[in-house]
């Protein structure tokens, strides 16, 4: 199943996505949150379209909004590319390397993004974003966290590379915070409906090609991340956890940072496309 | 003023603290929130306990809960006093290093903490923790950010110094997020009550001083942190802000980390004080 929120920022209306026909869940959920995962919401509205209970929710020129409501917190894995760990000149890590967004970055898949004052250095990161549907506190194994796995989201994990490096004192969340900073969308896809093992990613600046590799090429794999998540903090439900991000960004040198007019485009097969229009703070 | 929040966890009961007395909030604001800030909640409050409409709360046996509800974000200062960066075997930072702890860490003041599973290093920091008012975002100056703190509070950020620095590829947060390493309270205390620039700390084991401080002797200062974070990111009211902790935790070396059965207490002159007992999750 798919979900989605429509309508203006704050106001969105969850929806169920059924091919080219959006279904409003207003009757079934206030919203797509955690509160709406871990209440068996997805069943519910399963049982609800079935039953021919939803009524047709006309998205003609609506806001695509963030797929999930803002989640409790987000939970960001670094350098889970051995090819990006590279081009940022490091060694693939030994353990999982974890940093935090702050959840006000959740942002809808076509929202104009702003780029920070005094950035020079914003650049685009396409991950493969996990939603969490049920706490994830010391699970056993790497098994088990499907079970605790909502769905998944395509996600960009704006970074602005001075604020998360040169003037951070190492410590990365500076520049990965700013307003805008995290779209999420367009829609949160259950996990029976993707091989999330092997998942297509790619990402374009103006048309051109930029990131395009693949979930298979993960370090740590979305199983292994919950489960090794689980044992130094409790994930809830809603909460957006990001895999991390393949080669082909600007802070590999081969390509510029974004400035206002430029146009940032990422894709998850089988999840769906963002585009984002960037204009100067 | 002074505020808190009474009661069983997710259930607790806002107050507004006067003396010995705690009166009931629940008549003028849902929560010690954002909401509660940002719509002159402290004034209201103020208001409905000078016409006599605020009903006592018996809160004897009551449990103390975090004295503001879960915050949007938890932003954290480090290495904020020179003389723990040099425990740390650090020199000073030039830049201020922010670093975030999940917002479900936040915990009473007296609930008992859980030592996460695999730790050896859990030690304890105070801290003077902001509150925020109102949306703070590319302020102008330091002198702007008392107008978005709607007061401050004791904190205790709670650290496992392995999972932070040992398997984290060297972002602190993994060591930062384990449930209740964030107890927060016991009131948050308006601005006009304490001279935040020059405030005591202090920290005990088992009885034993630990730190012994002043806010007086941070390197970046209250005004100049909520300024700079609101370059990078935007702070949202209720937001919690933790300004550092200052030498004398076991880091350094000097001090055996804490274990089962063990008790700590950390305080701030003119905010309070917390205690909680250790145990093993």
């Amino acid at each position: 199943m798919r979900f989605a929120r429509l309508g203006a920022v704050g106001r969105e209306t969850p929806v169920l996505v059924d091919g080219e026909v959006n279904y409003d869940l207003s009757g079934v959920t206030r919203d797509i949150d955690g509160e709406f995962f871990e209440s068996d919401g997805p069943a519910r509205a399963a049982a609800a379209l079935a039953a021919g209970e939803l009524p047709v929710f006309e998205a003609d020129g609506v806001r695509v909004g963030a797929a999930i409501a803002r989640p409790s917190a987000v939970i960001c894995v670094g350098m889970n590319y051995a090819a990006h760990a590279a081009e940022s000149g490091s060694a693939p890590p030994e353990n999982l390397v974890m940093f935090l967004k702050t959840p006000n970055t959740v942002a809808g898949p076509f929202d104009t993004v702003s780029i920070p004052r005094g950035s020079t250095k914003t650049d685009w990161e396409v991950e493969l974003g996990i939603v969490i549907g049920e706490r994830a506190s010391y699970l056993d194994s790497p098994e088990d966290s499907i079970k605790h796995i909502a769905g998944f989201v395509v996600a960009n994990d704006l970074s602005e590379r001075d604020f998360q490096m040169a003037v951070s004192g190492g410590q990365w969340s500076k520049g990965k915070c700013s307003p805008g900073f995290n779209p999420t969308g367009p829609v949160v896809v259950t996990p029976d409906e993707v091989d999330y093992a092997n998942l297509r990613l790619r990402s374009w600046v103006n048309g051109e090609p930029r990131q395009d590799s693949s979930t298979a090429d993960l370090i740590f794999d979305v199983d292994y991340i919950v489960w090794h998540l689980s044992q130094f903090l409790a994930l809830e439900p809603g909460d957006l956890v990001l895999t991390g991000t393949p080669e082909g960004v600007a802070l590999s040198g081969r390509f510029p940072y974004l400035g206002a007019g430029d146009v940032v485009e990422v894709e998850i097969d089988g999840l769906g496309r963002q585009r984002q229009e960037f204009v100067q703070a």
